[in-house]
């Protein structure tokens, strides 16, 4: 009776949908938790300007407000908000009074708490359209609650609410969406078993921020200046920020178990990320193509490590526990309220550019940017007194969008001038007359081509709109959502027990936490922090490497970072010496666990390894395809090969697999391989082997109890070993005996004993292969850590 | 007898030699070009420097003033030249009026015309040891004489001057020394069958230049710092300069065969360059250690292209050398005044690093430096406005090494604050206190620590006495000559014809020869020259690619720049659709020269192409080892593989060598290759082959007259070519035509008869094979450039 009434004022007044249009549908919109803070705040201001946009687009609407209140008390808290509703500046007051009006007839509020309850919500909704004559379109369940109830709801709605065939149903839910990867896969199963993939709307009010949600359609509309830069050639670097200046006060129950990782970077900040790394499609109103091109974005992105962040807490921030959640005097938080975090992606078009996110409470200023940095490719021969100050090619080029507060006060989209003028939707955006005083990132404001909104809409508004037009893009997928998770349960995990830098918040914070990138990590610029929070107490690298003896022949000993570095520089130096005397180096390597932190070291920090001119050669091999992860070439080739630029030439897997068929002896794969070391290897004599040692005294794939490959002319032999796969190829003990130089590595406590007792035995190689390394030429060295001498 | 008076005069003092120092022999040092302007101007005024600093070194001295001259007028001239040497302001006035008193008596005028007169000057210098009862330590002579005149007076010396046995002869030869690689290579030859490669000093007098000859100390002494950042993960960009104001006015005689590359990058630059790159020696003392170190950094150039350029000349230039060469009116220089190159070294440790060497007459200011940037790996956290000025990490660092003149006026070596306090030699450098007022690069000269030389020497100073003590690492030896010239040859010649941008000189510049790096190469930054000189014309890129039809088949047609670009995005396209939808790519490909610039394309400029889940096959190779470089494989290698990241195990090189045999049929290279195919291809049905086109119709290893591979089951096929290597291993056409998709490329006039004739003939493939190329169920896309296809 009364949409009748409301549809009746509309056709009388004229500007309103005419019935022809109504027959579009109808759209029930109910929102859970309508008298929440987020209700109140944001999302039926973000209703009302959905209504406001879409009266006249031929859909009619009713509005339904659900809590668990009682119908009376619910009803009138909630037309105290709606009464509230305010119009916006580009709104004629007269028609908003109108809409307003109408808004709080189509509106009404249900009380949503029992099975029955829903029931009879959709007994109503059904009721009503039939009444009125009506066709459903669809049914919007926004989702204003706490995650715990999700699920509750999610049945209710899925057994009583759904709307009959035809029409849609779309449910919309705010996060937290779990707090790491294991609890966001849960809560996902459980929400797939009520729900169709498209029928969910995870809101991240991020994407509807509008200079975020600008950036594909920016990258889009600028190809033409973009493609060519867009790109690891051009792009020095990354930031993506967002400061805030308040701090966890009186949220500390909710902040307490998240922190700012979980709070700010894996949501917000990651799509932002996503935004910019994603390859562009070739249509980006294509919601499937984003959604797909940004799940790839996803897996081109490089794990984070420990050190891939910085973390710190504001220093009231402990006491702010304690008070809040009632915690003894002597309890510590390890909750990060500032990150810094290093993320790189592995894309060829983006490899080995830094992408810094970064957020936190407690800082000097509450600013929200996307900031990309373009290389400074130019020279300028003039000097730089005579020179133009104007759009010089030698000033600093950025693209920023700025995503709102801080010095602009306002969503804007900034290009340097000396980079090109940017084409903007003209509808949405307009050119922003600049206020020369101001220094954005380091240059006057004039510097830009500075763009903001024509209308400035609040991230819900946005987020509802897009929801009516079923973009979604906008939103989270379940996929989307655990590749996010994928990427950084990880790093919570392994920062669980990081130290955190105490900053004393606000201005006061000064370079504190200034950060830097080294070697890949970052780590706060300032070494001696004024205070650290460290809980658990690190262990000092107090200890350089020491030298000794070890059976008769030079140990080299260490904490085993400090080992690996040391064997990787001596590899590199005989690597060097070798090549410059014979022009060659031939490396055989072992596998195993061990090596993998040697490879890694050899491929990030060995800047002067010759290896164009190094061959690289196989110890042993386990009897399973090159690409199976097993195979120790598979590690070598992920660890090592894969990051340096050894000539595929120079490559030597182990023949294990010919013919499609693994270690078959008719294969000959051993004489094949031993041929290859007789071409190539001179008196078949490697410049340097390297070995590992096993807890039962095996080395290469020679095992104890076999007198395979100990002895005899023999170069390369299969083997059996007693764990799986059990088949394997090896070099054999006499040609690891010719070779010039052999290091043996022995790292970690499960070494201890092996060590022990090999210090202690002789030359008995059926027991312990690996006490029959004796170079006959050669020379020994053993690299033992400290664990595996010490226990 | 004079010299017996000066010895006295010494004893006599108490501050000079003693006899038993004097034992240590005695040292002759003969100028050639005594009266020139070098020599007036630099070379005896070092002489002298040498004797104040090594009078009392143990050796005694006699200098030999040699010129065309006949004795009487060259004695005049040489002593008016001597009277006016000057006294260094850091020796005592009284000690060095005394020495310098000395220095004249021990100095000689010699004219060298004859052979004679050569035997002469030999049987003097003997007399005069013999007579002052000396033994000879060595002989010095310096060349400063038109390089045409060097053999003569090298077989001179030779034959004539030689020192006794026991003694030392050093002969010093001043640039340029040929004007590319050849000449290089011939005067050379020359030289060394009159010299040893020990004997030979060549001087670049840069290298004595103090803050140059400090950069390799400064490496050394500076590691502890140094190590960790000297490399492509912290250096943003070197800039290695000498600007001048002067122009090549009255020296155009030189200048106009010469040029600016010649003149002062190929050796001045490009030694610097060598400092900064090489691999730093255990010993930077080690002449020996150095100058291989340097060599090595040579090889790991990357070899040069028409686009590493940026060329120009001042306008005055062409009126300068119609005039002083009496050239025609319409005469056109074709010379660079300025040029700035874009150097790249393919170490691992420099791989990536800009290196811009500048260089020009007629510019704005006086000036040389080498600047090292280093990137920014600092994230500031607190807002810029309230961020600490001092030593911000945010702030620019780098390091330079001023030559000379510019804002500073000296030489000195700068580093920035915020990067590191430097070590430095005290006796030699000292910390200069700023003028805090002056901005080098962009910073106020406080945030710098400065320091300059001690006692300020010019460069022949520095050289004369590292001859003297023998210090081979600051002159250029054969080797290291012939690499430069063999770096810089390449470029030289495919510039000749390059356009130059006129430049109206001085501050009038402006902006004008401003460059930028793009893509590896440079441009200038100004697109739209006031002038441009441009003696031959370019083709314009006019036409983009149009699309028509071939053989009933669709056609692309371009300019091979164009056509290629297409190609590669295309194939690329293909890549990622093929990817998405069955996660790899199966892409076999052609050898021949075609595809090369092609596979660079990929390599290069394609970002988004999904290498990991890419299967590389080889549509045809050679019997040739894969390592040699007629191989396919091998230029598809150095092409494309090793810039890309293709999982080794995706790359499948033609099996034509097993068991250290090439093509042998009974190690059935054919079967196996076809068994790879059949396990990873499904339905050996390639996503994308690559096909090229012989001039006599053959395609993939399949050529006219013969029936083999055209037809039946094979999938892989052995075949023989008209042309050397003769025996092949090819795909078959019946595997060719079930590809998905097959491209043929086609390029250049050469191929237009071909072209012609396929346009007409029907399905032939025992004529040519080619017109048996007709996928079952893929497409067959054409790309042909306008040369092949309108000749």
């Amino acid at each position: 009776k009364m949409l009748r009434r409301v549809l009746f004022t509309a056709l009388f007044m004229g500007a309103l949908p005419s019935l022809a249009e109504v027959s579009q549908g109808h759209i029930s919109v109910v929102l859970l938790g309508a008298t929440g803070d987020l209700a109140k705040k944001y999302l039926w201001q973000g209703l009302f300007q959905l209504y406001m946009d879409q009266v006249s687009s031929g859909h009619s609407f009713t509005f339904h407000g659900a809590a668990l209140t009682a119908l009376e008390p619910g009803q009138r808290l909630m037309f105290d908000v709606l009464k509230k509703l305010a119009c916006p500046p580009d709104e004629s007051p007269n028609r908003c009074a109108l809409l307003k009006d109408q808004f709080l007839k189509l509106s009404q509020y249900h009380q949503l708490k029992t099975a029955e309850n829903y029931t009879v919500l959709n007994r109503e909704i059904e009721t009503l359209l039939r009444q009125e004559g009506l066709k459903e379109a669809g049914r919007i369940f926004y989702f204003s609650v706490p995650p715990f109830a999700y699920t509750e709801i999610a049945r209710h709605i899925n057994s009583s609410c759904r709307p009959p065939p035809g029409a849609w149903l779309r449910v919309v839910l705010e996060k937290p969406f779990g707090h790491d990867l294991e609890s966001a896969q849960q809560l996902a199963a459980e929400l797939t078993s009520f729900f169709r993939e498209e029928e969910m709307y995870r809101v991240d009010h991020y994407l509807g921020k509008q200079a975020v949600a600008h950036i594909l359609p920016f990258r889009d509309q600028n190809r033409q200046f973009l493609d060519p830069v867009w790109n690891r050639h051009h792009v020095e670097r990354v930031e993506i920020v967002l400061k805030e200046t308040v701090d966890a006060k009186g949220r500390t129950s909710f902040y307490e178990q998240y922190g700012v990782i979980r709070d700010v970077l894996q949501n917000h900040l990651t799509e932002a990320l996503m935004f910019l790394t994603m390859e562009l499609p070739a249509n980006v109103s294509s919601a499937e193509e984003v959604l797909q091109h940004k799940l790839q974005a996803f897996q081109s992105l490089r794990g984070l490590e420990k050190n891939s962040a910085v973390l710190g807490q504001y220093q009231a921030y402990a006491s702010q526990v304690q008070e809040e959640l009632q915690k003894a005097q002597d309890y510590i938080s390890t909750t990060p309220t500032f990150a810094g975090v290093l993320i790189h992606s592995d894309s060829l078009r983006w490899e080995g550019v830094p992408f810094l996110l970064t957020s936190g409470k407690a800082l000097d200023e509450r600013v929200g940017y996307v900031r990309v940095l373009f290389k400074n490719r130019a020279y300028c021969t003039q000097s730089e007194t005579l020179r133009d100050a104007g759009h010089s090619q030698c000033k600093a080029k950025q693209i920023i969008f700025y995503i709102g507060h801080g010095a602009l006060k306002t969503p804007a989209v900034l290009v340097s001038r000396n980079l090109f003028r940017p084409v903007m939707p003209e509808g949405s955006w307009r050119e922003a007359v600049g206020q020369s005083d101001l220094h954005i990132f380091g240059q006057p404001l004039s510097d830009y081509y500075v763009y903001s909104p024509v209308k400035e809409r609040d991230a819900y508004s946005v987020l509802i709109s897009n929801i009516y037009h079923g973009r979604k893009d906008f939103f989270i997928t379940t996929e989307n959502l655990l590749a996010s998770w994928g990427f950084w349960t990880p790093l919570l995990d392994s920062i669980s027990h990081q130290p955190l830098r105490l900053y004393p918040g606000g201005v006061e914070n000064q370079d504190l936490l200034d950060f830097e990138m080294v070697n890949g990590e970052v780590a706060f610029t300032l070494a001696e922090p004024v205070e650290l929070l460290n809980p658990n107490g690190l262990m000092p690298s107090e200890y350089r490497t020491i030298q000794s003896k070890f059976r008769q022949s030079p140990l080299v000993s260490a904490w085993s970072e400090d080992l690996i570095s040391q064997l990787a520089s001596d590899i590199e130096k005989t690597a060097s010496r070798t090549v410059a005397h014979s022009g060659q180096f031939h490396l055989a390597l072992s596998g195993g666990s061990s090596p993998v932190v040697l490879f890694q070291q050899l491929a990030r920090h060995r800047y002067a390894f010759p290896w164009k001119h190094t061959h690289i050669w196989l110890v042993d091999e386990r009897c399973v395809p090159l690409s199976d992860t097993e195979s120790n070439f598979f590690s070598l080739h992920n660890h090592l090969l894969q990051n340096v630029r050894v000539p595929y030439f120079n490559v030597h897997p182990m023949p294990v697999h010919l013919n499609q068929r693994l270690c078959v002896e008719e294969d000959r794969g051993t004489e094949l391989y031993a041929k290859e070391i007789m071409a190539l290897v001179a008196n078949a004599s490697f410049d340097l082997v390297l070995l590992g040692v096993g807890t039962d005294g095996h080395t290469a794939s020679l095992f104890p109890q076999s007198e395979n490959g100990l002895e005899g002319a023999q170069t390369v032999v299969l083997t059996e070993s007693p764990v799986k796969p059990h088949q394997r190829m090896s070099l054999s003990l006499p040609v690891i005996n010719k070779a010039r130089q052999v290091f043996v590595l022995v790292l970690g406590k499960g070494k201890h004993n092996i060590t022990t007792l090999l210090s202690r035995v002789g030359h008995e190689p059926r027991k312990w292969p690996i006490s029959g390394v004796s170079p006959s030429s050669g020379q020994l060295v053993w690299y033992v850590d400290y664990e595996a001498l010490l226990g």
